[in-house]
């Protein structure tokens, strides 16, 4: 899934955009390639982007009229909803985008470009629907492939969905290219995917061909630098989603993982059974048996804990979290995008021997 | 997936009959509703299916020719090889039988009833493909459901693939209904639905969706039976399979486990990197990380171990086999296939209060 010159996107969020559910609109914004013109969602009109996130200066509009006359060439879907499904009332604003010619580039698990209204209508104005999620057509399982000799991969994981595991991924990498070293990021999710250029949404991929899909990204990973960075996805306790997640542990056999994690939350966000929680695990024990479970097929240690620090405003308090969880958890620790991914990344290339 | 009436089926295992390779002729053969008039496979022509499985009195034959005097309504294809694929040299074995007007049933990942060449030729021939390892359209994550009241849940799980996971369930199934019980099985993989008349291979499901058609179809379990006996896949330590068994395993959230085990087996049958082998885990250890894995979303201990002592001929070595692996785990353990299943039954059930 190669991508050419940069766009300029309109992203659609309506009545969604915060951190957790337009995460896909957040990481486009913060680390994506592209122009961002306007984002569209009428429940923060008349708002800017920088309020939220400092340095984008980028409107929010009411309409996709608004966006138009700040020549944006494409419309983004910016969420990704449990079950990726198009929200309906957002078809209309779909239609319309179409209409006027711009592409629509989506990670819906929903394929825009099969949608019997949409795609004839992309047909008829010249536009191009692009599907991120949609998986290669390659079917094999995992063979148990051997790491190519001085590389060195890493395996985001964490303690919820949504807690930060891609940007993690992406300043460590950042911080990689500053110290001169050759590093790829592999993208397993949408969002990664639209940001990076390559790769695939490992959700999506059938499940018996889901760690030979990770193992063969790992290899084109290596392929495109010494320092392999893994996006994760979901996490080990997650009721609907921890087979993902072990399929990326056992496909990928990481020489380490990074512990992402954000305190203060208490439960991860599933509440479909009226009174039913699932608490967020104690990081120790869940630390152990990453390890523990890792190790059924390749041995793998938990070399560094990437904390997100969002929901203390304080800098003193979030630097005294980082320090507090260092010495619970005996490792590395820091919020690397809010003090900067130098000081865990040294930390990690020590700890694996780069 | 409903089946009507009974079948005659010729069971196509080309060079391939041995109960690891052609698993779905020998669980058909055992197990299932139809009547099996030949096995067609040139490597055994001449003998008869009695002499690998007692009491199944079916002649081998070499060619469809032999095998449609007999006359049989379908051709099952019974073998499920790694990946799924359709070995090519059966293509026109299998294009003679759509000919002769056969209905052809196929567990394969590559849907016979896409086939440019297979599809048309059955059209033509009035006869019906059916892939049992087609999807359902339901696209649901899961969403935590709770067991009904008076339910209680068991899934197989194992130390390899094909150790004897389904067979263990369905005898286990039968000690239940002959003590009078309800009780249902959860077919998960496509030899299990063949016998069965319904369920899902969940390893052709999409990755994201695993956990919540697990969570479905144990629903429908609950409907069908007061116990309800889950099909396990592949196996926690698997370099291709684990996040298929993790599905099973947080989606099921069963209330016990029963551990199959092949005594005197040493390496997983995954040999694809010369020289790199994936040892059979050791029993106690890996029966304590299957619980401390399940308990990340719902406690359940492993209740039994179900011993397949095929690779031990004498009756006594066996039995000291299942003593020994008693002592060791501290489980009720046994061959449910060679010393019957009720013994076992009426500890798992004591086990978990029923």
């Amino acid at each position: 899934m190669g991508r050419t010159a940069p766009r300029r996107l309109v992203i659609l969020t309506e009545g969604q955009w915060s951190p957790h559910s337009a995460k896909t609109a957040h990481g486009m914004i913060r680390y994506g390639p592209d122009t961002v013109v306007a984002v569209l969602d009428s429940s923060q009109a008349g708002r800017n982007v920088a309020e939220d996130l400092p340095g984008h200066d980028i409107p929010f509009v009411a309409t996709l009229a608004e966006a138009l006359p700040l020549g944006p060439d494409a419309l983004l879907i910016g969420i990704a909803p449990t079950g990726g499904r198009l929200p309906d009332q957002w078809r209309a604003t779909i239609l319309a985008a179409l209409g006027a010619g711009l592409d629509v580039l989506s990670g819906l698990h929903t394929f825009l470009g099969d949608d019997p209204e949409l795609a004839p209508m992309a047909t008829a104005s010249g536009a191009t629907i692009v599907d991120f999620r949609r998986p290669p057509e390659r079917l094999e399982t995992a063979v148990g492939r051997l790491h190519g000799p001085g590389k060195r991969v890493i395996l985001a994981v964490g303690t919820d969905c949504a807690v930060g595991k891609k940007t993690v991924c992406l300043e460590l990498r950042r911080a990689a290219r500053r110290a001169g070293q050759s590093a790829a990021f592999v993208a397993t999710g949408q969002t990664g995917i639209m940001i990076e250029g390559w790769g695939v949404a490992v959700d999506r991929v059938i499940s018996d061909f889901l760690q030979g899909t990770v193992e063969w990204m790992v290899e084109e990973g290596e392929r495109r630098g010494d320092w392999v960075l893994v996006e994760g996805q979901g996490s080990l306790d997650h009721p609907a989603y921890s087979s993902v997640t072990l399929g990326l542990i056992h496909g990928a056999t990481p020489h380490g993982m990074v512990m992402v994690h954000m305190p203060g939350l208490t439960d991860h966000d599933f509440d479909h059974v009226p009174g039913r929680r699932f608490p967020i695990p104690p990081l120790v024990p869940f630390i152990r048996i990453h390890e523990e479970i890792a190790a059924l097929v390749a041995p793998a240690k938990v070399v560094a804990v990437a904390l997100n620090t969002r929901l203390y405003p304080d800098d003193a308090d979030a630097r005294r979290l980082c320090g507090q969880i260092e010495a619970e958890t005996g490792l590395p620790t820091d919020d690397v995008v809010r003090f900067g991914p130098d000081r865990l990344w040294a930390a990690i290339t020590t700890a694996l021997g780069g």
